[in-house]
This record gives C-alpha cells, sequence and structure tokens, in this order.
C-alpha cells in the first residue's frame, strides 16, 4: 500500500486529477495484453509534462516504490504488468508531437503520441513511419520504442529499433540522459538508444524520442494468393525471397484463422482455401509492376490455387483490416487466447509451419496460425480457456514446444512482442548464462534500487 | 612491462609465433590513425581461433592487464590506440566467413574479415552489404562494429549498426555472451548488440558477428555536378534531399581537396571548380533513370556549371577511385592530418561548410572539406605539422570551434569515427554530465577490472 501522506505527495507534482488511487482506477493498469494474472498496482499517474514525468521517477526512488510505465498497455509478454503496490505511469498525457521535420527527414516526439496518429500525420506531409505493429491504432510510441515493436512490414522495412536515431530519458534518480542525434550517422558515446530499446522500462523512462522518417513509397499493389495446401504457401514464401524480392508485407493465414477472420470481418475471404498469403510490394511504380508479376508468377508455380489482385485503395485497405482483425477475430472465439511469436530464419518458414500443426495434434489444442511470414516471425496463436487447468497445463507445454522447435531451426523466443514476464524465464533456453548475468549487470548498475519496472526481461538475480 | 613468465604462458596458449614481444614488433601496434601521441603495448598477440581469442581475455583479466583489440587500425579517434604496457590484440587471424546464408540474407564472420573482400564475396551472390567505410579496402568488420562505421551509403542505406543482427562476443572474464539472432526481427533479452556497437572494446570482445545483406540494386547511375561556388554545390545538396530523393551517395569536394586529389590521382577532376558533388543513384533502372534526371535539373537550377554522367563500370569507378583517395591525397600534403567528422543534419550543411569556412580563415589554417554531404557528415580535413606548437595549439582551437558549430547546428561530435580517445574529453558539450555518468556505470559494471580498453569514449571517472 502507498501511504496517504505520499499520494499527496505526487498529488502536489502532478494535480489531483492526474493522481488515481481508488480501488477501480487501479484495476484497469492490473494487466496488460497477455494472459497473465492481474496485479493490483498501489496508484497511477499521468504525467503531463517532462518535469512531473522526472518527479515520478524521483519520487517513487526516494520511496523504493516501483514503478512501470504504461502506454496502450497492448503489450503481449507482460511488460506493462505492474508490480504490486508499485505506481503505474500512465504516459497518454504525454502525446506531443514536438517536431516533424521534412527537410532532415526526423520527428522528436513524446512518448504516448499513438502510433497510427504519428504515421497519420508523417504521410500528410508525403512521408513515411514504417513500423506498424498490430495494434498500432492504440499503442504508443514509448510502448514501440520500449518493446522494439515490430508489425508487417519489418521484411523490407525493419522494426522500431531501426527509426530511433534519438534519446532523451530520465534515469532511475530522475536525472536527464541524452542519447543519439538528430543527424543520420552519430557515433559519439555509446549507443545507449540501442540499449534503451526493447528495454521495456527497466533502465530508464523515456522523454523524448528522435525517429528516422524515409520518403513514402510512389506506389504499391497488395495481392492475395489462396492455396489448398499450407505447405505450398510456406514453400511460396521461402520461394519470393529467395528470388530476392522483397515485399513490403508478406503474410500468412491459416485456415482456422481465415475462418475467423471472414466470421468477425465479413470481407470476403475464401473460406475453403487452405491457407492465405496476403501481399504487397511498394517502390517506384515500375518496380511494383515487376515485382507484382514475379510474385504472381511464383505464387502459380508453387499451386496458387487462385490470385487476386487489389483494384485501389478501398480494395486494398479491406485485405489490409482483415488481416489486422486476425487478433480479434480469434479473441472471440475462446475466453484465453495466447498470441506467441517465436521466429525463424524466413527459410524455415515451411518447417516451423509443420512444427506447430505437429505440437496442436500432439497437446490436443486449437492452434491458429498467422502472422509475418515473411520475416519469419508467425503467430501460432492458442485458443484456450484458462480456468480449464488440465487444458492450460497442456497449453504451457505446447508453448515450450514451440520456443524449442524455433530455437532448434536457428529462431528466437520473440520476434517482436518482447520478453517481459512471459519469456524471461526462457531466455536460458537461448542464451547462455553470461549473458543473462551480463544483463543482470547492467540492471543493477543502472538501477541499484529496483525501481524501474523489476522482473522484466531477466530473471531476478539469485 | 609484462612479466617474462606471463609472456610464456601467453606463448602456451598461442604458439610462439603469435606472440610477439619485441619492441620493434610492439612500436607496429603504438597508434592508430588518429594524430595521437604513441602508446608502447606491452605485448602483442594474434589469436586465430575464438579459445585463443576467450584465453587472451582472461589472461589479460587475471593478470590485470588492459587489453586493446584491433582489426586494421585505421581508427581516426584513437580507439585503439593501446594502453601503456597493455596487451594488444591483432583480430587478423579471425578472418573467417563462416556462413553466407542466401536464402535468409544473413552472414556469420569472424572480426577480422576485410570490410571490402566481405562486401565482394556478398556481392558475388548478387547481395549487397552496404557500410563501406574511407578505409574499407584494409578495414576489419570487427573494427567496423566496434566504431560503427560509415561510409559512402549512410544516406541511403545507415551504417554498420543498422546490419548487426547479432553478436557473440566474450565479456571481461572471458565468458561467452550471445545476442540477437539470425532472424529478422528479434526482441528477446537486452538489445545488447545495440549497445556493443560502437563500443570500442569496451564491453566486451567480439568473437562471432551476425550481419544482415539485402538484395543488390539492380542498377545505379553516378553523375559529377561542377559548381563555381561552394555555396551552390551546399544548397544543391539540401535540394536533392528536400525534394525526396534518397541517393545512395551525395559526397563534396571543396576546391582544396580537389586539387590534392587531382594531383595524387589523375582522374580528371575539374581543378578550376570551387565544389564538386559526386552522385550516385541506384535501384530499380526506372527509378534510377527517372532519379537521375531529376537530381540533373536540380544541380543545373542551383547553379552547377557542368554536368559530367559516368558511362559504364570503368567511368563509375574512376569517379568513385579518386573519391576514396581523398584522405591519401590529403595526407601528402603535409606532416600531420587532422580528420574531423562532426555531423550536422542534412539541411545544415551550407551553413557548416561556411562556418568550417571561416574557422579556417580565424585561425589560419589550411582545411581540406570533403565527406557524405548527403548525411550532414563532412570531412573537414587540417593540414598542419603538429612539430609547430604554435599552429598545433590554433589546431586544437579550430577543431573546438568546429565541434560547437556542428553542436550549436543541431548536430554531433562524431557522424562515424567514434569517440576515442580524441572525442572522449569533448562529450560533455553534446551530452549531460548524467549521461556520462549513465555511461560509466555501464562500463564499471560489466568490467570492473578496466581491462577492457580503457580510456576509450568516456571520460574516467574522477
Amino acid at each position: 500500500m502507498i501511504r496517504g501522506a505520499l499520494i499527496r505527495e505526487f498529488e502536489a507534482v502532478f494535480g489531483k486529477d492526474a493522481v488515481f488511487a481508488a480501488e477501480a482506477d487501479r484495476l484497469t493498469y492490473a494487466y496488460d495484453a497477455a494472459p497473465l494474472e492481474q496485479v493490483m498496482p498501489g496508484l497511477v499517474v499521468r504525467p503531463t509534462s517532462g518535469e512531473a514525468l522526472a518527479a515520478a521517477v524521483r519520487l517513487c526512488g526516494e520511496n523504493g516504490i516501483p514503478l512501470t510505465v504504461r502506454g496502450a498497455g497492448t503489450n503481449l509478454s507482460g511488460g506493462t504488468v505492474p508490480l504490486p503496490g508499485g505506481v503505474v505511469v500512465v504516459t497518454n498525457g504525454l502525446n506531443r508531437i514536438l517536431e516533424l521535420n521534412e527537410e532532415d527527414l526526423y520527428a522528436v516526439v513524446e512518448p504516448g503520441v499513438v502510433t497510427a496518429k504519428f504515421a497519420a500525420a508523417v504521410q500528410a506531409r508525403g512521408l513515411f513511419y514504417p513500423p506498424d505493429p498490430g495494434s498500432q491504432a492504440v499503442s504508443t510510441l514509448g510502448g514501440n520504442v520500449a518493446e522494439n515493436a515490430g508489425g508487417l512490414r519489418g521484411l523490407k522495412y525493419g522494426v522500431t529499433r531501426d527509426y530511433v536515431m534519438g534519446l532523451e530519458f530520465f534515469d532511475a534518480r530522475g536525472e536527464t540522459i541524452k542519447t543519439g542525434s538528430r543527424t543520420v550517422k552519430c557515433a559519439t558515446g555509446y549507443n545507449l538508444a540501442g540499449l534503451l530499446v526493447g528495454s521495456e522500462g527497466t533502465l530508464g523512462v523515456f522523454h523524448r524520442i528522435t525517429l528516422k522518417l524515409i520518403p513514402l513509397p510512389a506506389a504499391q499493389q497488395a495481392m492475395m494468393a489462396v492455396f489448398d495446401r499450407p505447405e505450398a504457401a510456406s514453400e511460396t514464401v521461402a520461394a519470393i525471397i529467395a528470388a530476392r524480392i522483397v515485399p513490403a508485407t508478406l503474410e500468412f493465414m491459416d485456415q482456422f484463422t481465415i475462418r475467423a477472420v471472414e466470421e468477425y470481418s465479413r470481407a470476403g475471404l475464401p473460406v475453403e482455401a487452405a491457407a492465405l498469403l496476403l501481399i504487397e510490394v511498394d517502390g517506384h511504380p515500375a518496380q511494383v509492376a515487376e515485382d507484382a508479376s514475379r510474385v504472381e508468377e511464383l505464387c502459380r508455380r508453387h499451386g496458387a490455387a487462385s490470385l487476386r489482385v487489389a483494384r485501389g485503395a478501398a480494395e486494398r485497405n479491406k485485405v489490409w483490416e482483415a488481416r489486422r482483425s486476425a487478433l480479434s477475430a480469434l479473441a472471440k472465439l475462446k475466453p484465453t487466447l495466447v498470441l506467441e511469436d517465436a521466429t525463424v530464419p524466413r527459410s524455415r518458414i515451411p518447417d516451423m509451419v509443420r512444427a506447430i500443426d505437429e505440437i496442436a495434434r500432439e497437446f490436443r489444442l486449437a492452434i491458429g496460425t498467422f502472422g509475418h511470414a515473411g520475416d519469419g516471425n508467425l503467430h501460432p496463436t492458442i485458443l484456450t480457456d484458462k480456468r480449464d487447468r488440465e487444458e492450460w497445463a497442456r497449453v504451457e507445454r505446447a508453448i515450450a514446444a514451440i520456443f524449442d522447435r524455433a530455437l532448434a531451426l536457428g529462431g528466437t523466443l520473440s520476434g517482436e512482442h518482447g520478453t517481459g514476464i512471459a519469456k524471461a524465464c526462457f531466455l536460458d533456453r537461448e542464451t547462455t548464462a553470461a549473458t543473462i548475468l551480463y544483463s543482470q549487470r547492467i540492471k543493477k548498475a543502472l538501477d541499484p534500487g529496483n525501481i524501474l519496472n523489476p522482473g522484466k526481461i531477466i530473471p531476478a538475480p539469485a
């Protein structure tokens, strides 16, 4: 519990309107999008200035209270689940685009700016901010940086990490750390921005983020290829990459997901298809025309039963809205949804699709698989009910099996959802004990009081 | 001095052929390409296996001897200048390309692989590794990663940091740290690879590096634009970027540099020109044709006196060889060459060119300016003689003035040469005291014995 006197200290800094101590308010921040146990925070605060944000860090530090920064809480690995009785700092009051520099192709933003709103503001200037995590309509840029969020365009355009040019953040003492630059090149000091990206609030609290922008591609073309066999779809993915074509987006959807999405969105998806590929190529119009026709040929050669090319922006948007609704569509089917993101080198996608199928059968589970096949980042999605303890035990074994198969194929535990609480205990399957110790040393040196979102990413030292 | 008994321990690990204790041998490793004082190491070792590399770290740690890893020593900020009596670990015996994966677009290399050799091996497979630091003919990939090396293509393709997918390295205890992945996306654990890029050997010793590859652009076109006024050239740079064209390369050369290069290389450069822009656009042939004609138009509109388009690969290579010889050409003119790389947002290039000119006049120095104008990364190059103490004092003041102007224009101390010894003492002009403290805490936690290339990047704690 947080003492009344301390609550009044927070109120003095933030104003009464920005400090939430009532149980009903706190409950809203007791969980994120990962299927984990709720943890009740002691207090929720909503800073609207950098000074207030720094003061929150200092007050927590001085009082030994753990602090969890939260954007939209769309996190899928428990990175924004607070500590019992801890403080949740909500960033949606820090939502200004401070600078959008068209000449030098960068923007400076506060952490609470919503990803899709930012992307739209950038696009309105004829520029492009590619990272588009599934939750972009509500997720925040601060959350994206903290999780190193990915999205549908990772294949060609990379992930959030590839767009962070600089950061200003507060360390565990509330002091300002400034790293990186507004220049394309920067080799000054340690690359602290590189370390902070994906650090899930454990090493600092973001105040200002400098993001790289690129020119908007002149043209794009979306396509949908329908397959009778999932293997044919996944082999087509490998064939496209092997042909040195890098689509902007190359998404896979299995029959289970297709049917759930169609039920949910009525987008006109072919419910009899065993699998779909949703593909978009972009760039110069000549490049787009050429890539599209080569992709079409590869789809047919690898057994696509049919191929639909989106005509116009409306049809294109319909395809992507359907894809973006996959998670919501699946979530409606069962009380608990486990969205995994173990990732493999792209050429191993056929093996991974097969492995997920085997695991579903072995553990008698409903697993819908969709995701970013083009960058090896599939989302096997287990539909279950956490209250069914016998089934949940099988779910946990299936998750471990998915991780093991991904690692055996040269992959990684998480492509884009982060490590959080959910995967911290699996880290030693992927990396060495010395790596975990190295990480713990960094955490301890930078946050000796263990105030900044403790317990995320790395298992606590023994 | 290193004791004879310890030398014999090194010899037992490395073999006598790979341990160099003679003064003449050690002298070769007492400096790098930065104009700094020589520092004599106590011993030089040349491991040819990961085990030997780890053993070198352990032996140094156990004996409290500072260790400096050295690729080709082309470093321009003193990052590879050893500590007095320290050990230099030369990586040219660790020079294997371990994997070049065409399907998944990555390579795994040892640190001593020469950059240009690697780029050629990649290109032979129809793939592309874009980072091309000026010293690429001899520089090593390990050195490039340690310095976060840039090059001529930073503008469109980014720098070394943008291509490091994963790292295996030894910590100060010689333990294996494994971070990142062979997958495009990876959000597992801390982004230690991000922290290690540009860390100049102070946080770990690289063993294996996983680098991202991309498809080779189908076409390219090189051009040379000749200007009567340097301002016209630098304004053209800003105009090209403002037109949303991102050339692969956009280089600037002032008259001083043009004449030095022509004297050196006889490439046929126009010695009467006040400034040159060397421009290359690449991509799909249609894109290249369109970009080239738009660039041509912008050059003419901003006052280019003439424009030469390279016909064929031979003419193209000639242009770039001339550009790449700029440093060598200038170095021949005077005993000491100071190559700076303070960097500004691209739109401020005209201001920076003017500022450098003013500084040259104010301090009565010969400064040749060339470099990567397209990414704001100019190389003002001061020609001097360090033995002339009065002039050297003016050089030091001019360097500080260049830094201050770059920072005032929203820039950074180093675009691509790193901080090393040369710029460590200027860090506090760019960032906060808390940032330096934050960096020192990381260093101390990860290398409590201060073994790994101490004194680089951050000033030692008071």
